[in-house]
Parts: structure tokens; C-alpha cells; sequence
């Protein structure tokens, strides 16, 4: 048989290491912060120390959805986190940095193979949760996601676009009441808001929209124990 | 200086093949259609014919964008579409099915190399593109969203989450406007959101709530040529 004319060539790659990194938002009620690990100096070399959102490698026979779990306890030592896959990195120089590759010289097997990354993140009250650093992670803390130092690899970027993705999801989904006591006022579901969205929000307006979503109900009480005018309890609907 | 207990090991491992997989609805004011490729018979063997979205490998200097850019006009000869990225499909035995290892095995140099792909997805008026088969697509074709055959690898999994994208798009972001004429009636705007969500709607709760979503502004104008009374037309805000 003679070989059609248009037959493609088969494609040939040399293949590439997939990572997942995950950046996990803590909230407190006055602010956001997001969780970092300073990677642990090699024993041989000296490196300038390098901060970065926890991740790794996915393994031969994991799925993405398991290594992000894993890889977020074998740094940090948290487990029972949901994570939320959100988005792939693919700049086909993402670790090609020079601080990067000395760094990944000194513990990964193919330190120079193309590297994409899965985001993964997720939004937890910060004082439930206490990382403990472990494995390659030298240390873990929480910084505040409107003051973050510059990370390894392309972090910055995927924090970055992490903050984008839940601004979407509070504005969508109106996600975010998990992080409220039960029975809030709107006067702190405000305040959730203006955190993440990190702008001032008219009282008035924000009071309308809200009950117009139809994803708070009013309830039956009041706050006590405060000093000034208790304001009405609300609950998720 | 001494090892210290505990360095953790480095990771090795095999190294992925990443794909793209592009997702394109196409919307003809009665229906919402997906674009499926035919999978072209190889010269030496005869098998199953499989049915895809189209899809293929990211090369090794390219970026994902590019790269779903580049496949979907290799094998569909489209362009000017815009793809967005939705979600990383990465279950390590994606493509190691039977029928699915015979195609592979006619035209990849590592068929048996574990493939992650990225889904991309569109929405286009389906009048307004011409697709045309070619490289490994033996035909191109539009197949009704509600009614799709079996297809390749795990490729109905990839349209189902991009409709459930496309779903949550278009009540989050109240996208799919471009979809209708520039002046439209609110029939014709309900007529869009029931066929992309697969439900009737209530005609009164649909106006009350999309009027309030203010993304569409009432004009001074009504419709013509019409044997009904004619319905006031709106526009895009």
C-alpha cells in the first residue's frame, strides 16, 4: 500500500515532569494570609534560602488530586484540607531560573526537565490549622497575601492567580461563610469580603446585594454581650 | 559534615507526555453542538474508527496556550478562536485502554508513556466556523451536546466538566451574549440559557433576575417584521 500524502509525522517529545503546588489561604478575621515554605538548606552547599508555596512532583502512579494532598502534608504536616485544583502553569522555562536550578540540583534526579505545574488551592480559618514543617521544608509560616516576598520558580504568579480565582468563587459562589462563626452579622460577612476583595465596600449596597442572593437568612436574635447597638444574626441559607 | 537524619530523598521520576484536549461548543440559536474529530485510519492496519475532540501533545519549547492554539487549527483548520483553560485531567491510566493503546501505538514514537492533558474550551456561533479535517483527523464534525457517542481516552469525561464549566460560566459571568444579534429579546436570551443548562425556565423569575444581574440595557426599540406582537429588544450593557 503506498503511503497517503498526508499522513503527520508522529509527534516525538522528550517529556516533562508534572509538580503540584498549593496555595492554601488562611483566614483570621482581619486579615488573608496565604502558607509558605522556606526550602531547607542542602548539607554540601550553601544556597540563599528560597520561599515558596508547598509542592512537588506528582508521582509515577498518582493521580493529581492525591499528590496534592500529599505533597501539602509531607511539607507542612496538614492534613483534612480540602484543595481545589484551579489552574496549569506551562511556561516551558518555569524552573529555568538560575537560583532555581541550583536549588533543584540538589535534590531532584532531572533538575533540568521541563517542569508544568498544577495549582491547587483552598481557603481555611487560620487558627485550625498548625503546619509543621518537614521533608525539604525547612520551616512554615504564614505571611499576608498583600505583602508576599519574592518565591522560587513562578510562585508569585500562582498565588497571584490563585487571589483571582477565589475573588471569582466569593463573587459566583458565594463561598466563604465557612470561615464566619455560625451565626454572623452582615457587618462581619462585610468585612470577609473586603479582606479578600481588598477594597472598601459600600454598607448599604452590600447589605442589598446579600440578601438579594438569597444565600443568608435572617434570623430570629440578636448579638449579646456587646457595647454597642447588637446588630441581627444571620446564618447561611 | 554529617547527613542529616532527615534529608528527605530525591524524587525521581519517568516523566509525563502533556496534551491538549480542545473543547469547542458551537451554538445555533436551537441547538448546542460540540466539535468531534474522526479519528484517520493509519496506512498499515485497520482499526475501530475512534471519535475525539481534538487533541494532541504540547512540544517541547511550547506553552499550553500556544499549543491549543496550534492543535485545534492542525487538525481542524480553525482559527481566531479563543480557548480558555478549564482543568488539568491527570488519572495516570487515561490512555492506557485497549483500543485506545492500538491508535496511539500507529502514530506516537512513546505510546505507552503516561499522557496528562489540559482541557481548553469555546463557545462559538457555530454558523460562523468552517471546520476542515486534517493532519491525523480523517473528518471533523458537530455532534449534539446531549447526544454523544463514545468517545477516545477519557474525552467524554473532558466535555461533561467543560459543559459544567460553561454552565457555571454563564450564571456566574453572564457570558454567551456574543452567541445572539446585537439587539435581542429576552425570549431569545432565556432560549440561550435553556438550551446551555438543559432546563425550561420560568419566563417572569427569568426576566425579574437577569434585569437585576444589570448586563443588559432595554433600548428605545421594539421588534419588526414579526407576525406576533413584537417584543422590546435589548443589548449587551
Amino acid at each position: 500500500m503506498s503511503k497517503k500524502n498526508s499522513e503527520p509525522t508522529p509527534k516525538n517529545t522528550l517529556g516533562m515532569d508534572v509538580s503540584v503546588d498549593c496555595v492554601v489561604f488562611g483566614f483570621d478575621n482581619d486579615t488573608l494570609k496565604v502558607l509558605l515554605i522556606e526550602q531547607k538548606q542542602p548539607d554540601t552547599v550553601h544556597l540563599k534560602t528560597q520561599n515558596a508555596v508547598p509542592g512537588d512532583l506528582v508521582l509515577d502512579n498518582e493521580s493529581l488530586d492525591e499528590a496534592a494532598k500529599r505533597i501539602l502534608q509531607e511539607l507542612t504536616s496538614l492534613k483534612g484540607i480540602y484543595l481545589k485544583q484551579f489552574h496549569a502553569f506551562g511556561d516551558p522555562n518555569r524552573v529555568r531560573g538560575l537560583k532555581d536550578q541550583q536549588w533543584l540540583r540538589t535534590f531532584r534526579v532531572n533538575p533540568e526537565r521541563r517542569v508544568l505545574t498544577i495549582g491547587y488551592y483552598s481557603l481555611v480559618k487560620l487558627s485550625e490549622f498548625k503546619p509543621k514543617a518537614a521533608s525539604f521544608a525547612g520551616k512554615t509560616y504564614w505571611v499576608d497575601v498583600y505583602n508576599i516576598p519574592s518565591l522560587a520558580f513562578d510562585h508569585n504568579e500562582i498565588v497571584h492567580k490563585a487571589l483571582l480565582m477565589l475573588r471569582h468563587e466569593l463573587m459566583a459562589d458565594h463561598i466563604g461563610f465557612e470561615l464566619l462563626p455560625e451565626k454572623f452579622t452582615l457587618s462581619q460577612l462585610q468585612k470577609l469580603y473586603e479582606i479578600i476583595l481588598d477594597k472598601k465596600l459600600d454598607k448599604r449596597n452590600f447589605r442589598k446585594n446579600i440578601l438579594r442572593t438569597e444565600t443568608v437568612t435572617a434570623l430570629e436574635e440578636k448579638q449579646q454581650g456587646v457595647l454597642h447597638k447588637p446588630a441581627q444574626l444571620f446564618s447561611k441559607k
